[in-house]
């Protein structure tokens, strides 16, 4: 039976008539400091704070190094569709802010071997992005990526991480979160089930939803699919194209992409995204291109994979808001940050 | 007897030939992943991430909630003396990237009372501040603040967080510290020396630095000053003048500041800048005027200091990378950070 959380119920109420929805989203942004103080939003802040101390004790048991990320750089994540990159003036250069910060953990996990980022970045989402109840032009993610590692481990590892979260939260919180928000947090049954591209589109064209056979997940096919699970669950094999340079293309399997995504149950959605990286650098420069991009705006990049071959990893990334608003239920990742922006609202703090 | 680490004097030696730094301070920016493989820096790096696990570990234990801090904004700090903001378009408005997130802590501890953020910050500084071991463009700091709390609750907070980091990396890392770097980390005396300004005016007088009366200590005396104490030390009560609009006047002794700075010994200068925030609306307006800038573009800020009015907070920013500094004994902070950004330097990763 398929099932879709109330808060994902309302929310898509709220966005039905789209002009009253604007106008609420105008004064919650400008006024920001005032829900803050709402009993409800001090514990949403507290259960965030929370988890990222469970993801930090997790990663830190198991030998990843904390690192602070990298603000602004010469290039930034390319791969972010629809969505414009915030540049700043470096010293005569033009320097982006970061969306993510994917090519400079690699860097880094070849230094430390398993390293993460609690990463700012920063997208200027398309003005319609409001009404998906899941994109903020400013958040936060946990970034991370080991050495000589494969996107199974990778997926492995997300697979514990977020379990081990989900029940660290539920332990702390779970008593408060129902009374307070109404949120119940489910047992997850692991190992969480895995789909590859080919079969996630099977699934949802049985359910009714029509998805170009060779593009991402829709995000009205993802919200169905995470509505007949109630664990979390992947679907791996993205179609080159879809994605990222940076995802490694099967050497055996040419077309496909070893990477992945981790999905909510409950009609929340995307949860996490992840890869093994391309290393070669010959395809790393065909694959520039082939997204438009100039090679030599990475000529940094480029110079590091030749010097560290093979700069072999593999990791993924978890947006903080969104894992927030999954665990106390929330309308909107707008309810998880305490100084929202959001695409085309300017006025707030 | 003074006493300067031998980290410290081998950088004054090395800027002595400013051409000759500046070649070598490119070459370390530019192909930053090499020496980031280096044992010694993976062990800076790792010290550093147990700093930060230490102080979240100490602050958690005393209530604090860490809070995700914003990375863009309408307004940033404007006390940067000499340093410029970097700026984005924000949907069609001028934002900046934050240079220090001070307006918005006091917002989140109206919210939940103690909170802290591990807030990424960009200065765009003048050249020369290559040539002063302590600046980079883009770093993090860790930045508390406390609901009705005082400054002298903040400076007695910073010494506890300080000796308990301190304490807690020589207790992990303090034997890989003196075979890898040589570095031999104190035992602090608690409590920490407190001068006034004036008396820390008088003081490096005597040691033949002549320093402004009404004007912030100056690198040169405070390097004197920190050489001639074994543990950190305080200097409060700054004149009027010398901070930001947002340090409080003492409302008995018109023309001081309730506010301080932590002094490192051994002449690595400032760890940390405090204050009590200024509340009253009025005065908050006068005293952006008095700086030269437009009260408007702080306006959610004063409607806010009016609306949860008396917004009655104190706190403190200590540097991450300041204290990896300290923590390590190294030359620089462009030692401190996997992809060092300084003045006038392109071209890194």
């Amino acid at each position: 039976m398929p099932y879709v959380h109330p808060a994902v119920l309302e929310f898509e109420k709220m966005v039905s008539d789209k002009e009253a929805y604007r106008r609420q989203l105008e004064e919650w942004v400008k006024y920001s400091w005032r829900w803050a103080r709402n009993d409800k939003y001090k514990l949403v802040f507290r259960v965030q704070a929370s988890a990222l101390r469970a993801m930090r004790e997790f990663l830190d048991s198991k030998g990843f190094v904390e690192v602070l990320s990298p603000i602004v750089g010469p290039v930034t994540d390319p791969g972010i569709r629809g969505a414009k990159q915030a540049t700043i003036d470096f010293y005569g250069a033009e320097y982006k802010v970061m969306s993510s910060a994917i090519l400079y953990k690699q860097y880094m996990a070849a230094s430390l071997g398993k390293i993460y980022f609690v990463s700012p970045n920063i997208r200027l989402e398309p003005n319609d992005s409001i009404y998906t109840g899941r994109h903020l032009v400013e958040f936060y993610q946990l970034d991370l990526e080991m050495y000589k590692a494969s996107y199974v481990d990778a997926m492995d590892l997300a697979e514990e991480l977020v379990a081990y979260t989900v029940k660290y939260i539920k332990d702390v919180h779970g008593k408060e979160l129902e009374e307070k928000l109404g949120r119940q947090l489910p047992e997850f049954k692991r190992p969480f089930k895995r789909y590859s591209h080919r079969e996630a589109i099977e699934y949802v064209n049985k359910l009714g939803c029509k998805n170009p056979p060779r593009e991402e997940l829709m995000w009205e096919c993802e919200k169905i699919m995470s509505s007949y699970h109630d664990s979390p669950f992947f679907v791996y094999d993205y179609p080159r194209g879809a994605r990222g340079f940076y995802d490694r293309e099967d050497p055996e399997r040419p077309g496909i992409l070893r990477d992945f995504d981790m999905l909510y149950p409950e009609g929340f959605g995307e949860a996490i995204s992840g890869a093994e990286r391309e290393f070669e650098p010959a395809k790393l420069v065909a694959r520039i291109r082939e997204m438009g991009e100039d090679p030599m705006k990475y000529s940094w990049f480029l110079q590091m994979a030749k010097e560290l071959y093979p700069l072999q990893t593999a990791g993924f990334g978890i947006g903080v808001e969104r894992l927030t608003r999954y665990l106390c239920g929330l309308r909107a990742v707008w309810e998880a940050r305490p100084y929202p922006k959001v695409a085309g609202i300017v006025g707030g703090p």
